[in-house]
């Protein structure tokens, strides 16, 4: 048992605040409310996705889990039959709680801000938009812990964290407190990639304890499977798989279906090749086998599981391009194509979808990739690595990256996986994340600005203000990382006198 | 006398050529040469802003001064009869050895690369563009120590490093240091914006070690002759000061003569009113005195001075938005508007011009700046601080700044002003200016290769050539920071081994 102040020091003039649902009564959202001295500034609720490590009131103890706040949801639901996908109960018409949940969760409290007709994220424009495939709620019945968050175009552009990417065995304490740490810093979701030796009991202790939803990509528990030789892959051992996980709780699995075998030579002709570790895999097994990839020709049989559980399918590009001069080429695109054809599968079985992007872009290849991937895919949600805008600077990949994140995320991107600055070098440590994950949230305010969310600029109008008055403390507190903000302060001007000149 | 390396550690598997000119034999362009251990990979022609220091052949004593490159071509000029500023003679269609030194430098011996009718940079198309005043070349004859680099939009883009910020005295070893330090890590130009007692002597040291434009706001000095007392500001201390630094041999002053008093008022509504300190000064004194700024009427004066010491003068942008809030408004905008005015007039009398930008700009309002600076100030080159793309990131702003920054520098932004981490909160130390300077070196670079300069994409492909064979070490030689590269590599795999695997 211990507090949540174990994981990191709280935000600075901060306290956990609980909206309630109207629709659903016992709905109680949580966000972090910021106090500002000057009366004229409005109080803001800033989205949190820290969940109970947020609340100094909770104790948390990873031996038992965090609390399951949709359980009443989730067992009402199965009390009155089979339970379904939200995309399923979105087309039906209904509004589930997790809807009702992320309609307040996105508006900061923007009635406060802009009167009670001032947002038009209402629970049933949420319904709409996932009834329409354009946004996503991943959230697996079994991973009830899970606070529940939307990806879609019209909402807050969102950021994923990975973690676990050590084969290094490490202790159960260590792998949830990096997702801790990446959810204190504000990623909306958390990608488990571990490989080793004992990647079921990890992924077990990230989701008995994790606020946010989990996204891992299967084939790597598959290939541990087979020790480790692609060719002896089986869509028998990668079904187990997928059951394995969906049983676990995982929120959304990313699948490499659309590399087709006529891909793969398309992708000879590269300066780098096949650069994703799921689609070197893939692509590997289609040519030993001079087979179909076997995991588009199970397309159908992948859907059902995925609808029994309501996981989101994220459509993975293993032919995603490795270096700028490989970008918007033949293989990107065809592989883009089958993913589109893909979506409509899911989509008729109920199957939520995102698909996932490029990689590496120059700036004025970016918008293209945006625009094909809504014509091909139907508007489903984009999930897009960066894109790197150049390949010259290893060791700042987080800002070149950066770089192409915000603008792909005004451009329409609904959620930016982050890179550290450790891409292409090594092993991101708990620094790295905090830096990856802050330079994210950076970018996609940045997009959240440009593309108009309403409640967006509130956040920067009051700092800048804060920053006109010099009232430092105000500043520090509305920031991304008021701990830096104050340890680059105090480095010139210590003491509190001058925070408040 | 010391060597280069004291200051740095030499760029790897690097050496210095010179590439003699054509039209002026005695011309010799400083590059550095990359070796690369892949036999397909041609040699490249980094360009190389470090100047002697750079060449570890070259003894540096900085009692003394670096090598005075253009003496002789200067001292040439001088003897022909009053010599003109590099416009006057681009306009009577004469190539300068400077023009040609510039043509040389932004190839990158892409003759080599491209064959030799590759490259459209020849000295006549540099001659033409100084002409139409779409790029300047900015050297003082009294700086006959600096390379000659051109700024426009036709041209490579360049970034701008800042130093001399601290009130405090400091050695002039220290600040000849954070120059070479700047150059080193590849800043185009630097400015200096000492305040306090030593301005003039510390501005010698710097200008007699730069191999670099030197910038000042010459407003500072003046501010510092009558006491910090804005009230006490007169032209004839204005005028004396401007005639002390083309003296000393500074290539460009920023000099706020836009700020007209009718535009006073237009700040008053603002979110964060006026931040340049420039800026703050001017409006003071026109407020105090009910006056027009004397820097506007007096613009005949300032440009017969600039015209005879052949030093630009870079409009400052005293309106610039301190918010995203504020960006794009009226004050700015008519504040631009009479940048562009101002622009004809320094043109009629010979004087290259620069305009200065913002500053806080959200990215969907980028491209609408840099529009309208080409339409009203008539293509002269534009300058931007960043811009921050959003207010919330303090501690993080080179890259909310290297965001906007690559962005505009694809729309057309010539050069780029530098923000360091400790933007808004402190001094930035030695770590702050190398993170800042590689950090814009890598938007201009994404820049380069979103606006197809031919040259550009040749480093991104050799170093992801490096990087798909795991070529580690030809990866961190052809990488901006190959210091840091090499340090995260080694974190987590240190060794030779793993860095030829």
């Amino acid at each position: 048992m211990t507090e949540s102040s174990k994981f990191f020091k709280p935000f600075p003039q901060s306290h956990r605040i609980y909206v309630p649902g109207k629709l659903f009564p016992d709905i109680r959202v949580s966000m972090r409310e910021v106090e500002i001295s000057d009366p004229l500034t409005p109080k803001l609720g800033i989205y949190d996705t820290s969940g109970p490590y947020g609340d100094p009131q909770k104790k948390i103890d990873v031996n038992q889990g965090i609390e399951k706040i949709r359980k009443p949801w989730i067992d009402a639901r199965k009390k009155n039959g089979e339970p379904l996908t939200q995309m399923q109960y979105a087309k039906k018409g209904i509004i589930t709680p997790e809807m009702e949940y992320v309609a307040i969760r996105e508006n900061q409290k923007m009635d406060v801000l802009l009167g009670e007709n001032g947002s038009s994220i209402t629970p049933e424009f949420v319904r709409s938009e996932v009834a329409a495939g354009r946004a996503v709620i991943p959230c697996n019945p079994n991973h009830p812990e899970c606070e529940p968050m939307i990806i879609g175009r019209n909402f807050l552009t969102k950021i994923n964290s990975n973690i676990g990417n050590s084969a290094v065995a490490s202790s159960i304490e260590e792998e949830v407190e990096k997702m801790v740490w990446s959810v204190h810093w504000g990623a909306d979701t958390v990608m488990d990639l571990s490989t080793g030796k004992n990647i079921h009991e990890t992924r077990e202790w990230i989701l008995r304890n994790s606020p946010v939803p989990i996204g891992t990509v299967p084939m790597y528990q598959a290939l541990e499977k087979v020790n480790g030789i692609a060719d002896h892959l089986t869509w028998e051992v990668f079904r187990d798989t997928l059951i394995e996980q969906a049983e676990q709780g995982v929120d959304y699995f990313t699948i490499h279906a659309g590399l087709l075998l006529s891909y793969v030579p398309l992708a000879l002709k590269r300066t780098t090749g096949i650069v994703s570790r799921g689609g070197s895999i893939i692509a590997r097994w289609c040519m030993v086998h001079n087979q179909e990839n076997f995991l588009y020709t199970h397309f159908d049989e992948i859907c059902d599981i995925l609808a029994k559980y309501d996981v989101c399918v994220s459509l993975g590009d293993g032919l995603r391009p490795g270096s700028t001069a490989d970008a918007n080429d033949e293989a990107q695109f065809s592989e883009l194509d089958t993913l589109g054809e893909l979506t409509k599968v899911a989509w008729a079985k109920g199957v939520q979808v995102l698909i996932e992007g490029p990689g590496h872009v120059p700036m004025h290849k970016i918008r293209e990739n945006m625009e094909r991937q809504e014509q091909m895919c139907h508007n489903a949600p984009f999930y897009t690595l960066g894109p790197l805008t150049t390949d010259v600077a290893p060791g700042y990949d987080h800002i070149t990256s950066a770089i192409g994140a915000a603008m792909i995320g005004w451009f329409g991107t609904a959620m930016l996986c982050y890179v550290t600055p450790k891409e292409h070098l090594g092993l991101p440590d708990r620094d790295d994340v905090r830096e990856g994950v802050v330079t994210y949230k950076l970018a996609a305010h940045a997009a959240d600005l440009a593309k108009g969310h309403p409640a967006a600029h509130f956040r920067d109008d009051a700092l800048s203000r804060a920053r006109f008055d010099f009232r430092w403390n105000d500043q520090f507190a509305l920031s991304l990382d008021p701990d830096r903000a104050v340890d680059f302060h105090d480095e010139t001007l210590p003491g509190n006198g001058a925070k408040e000149s």
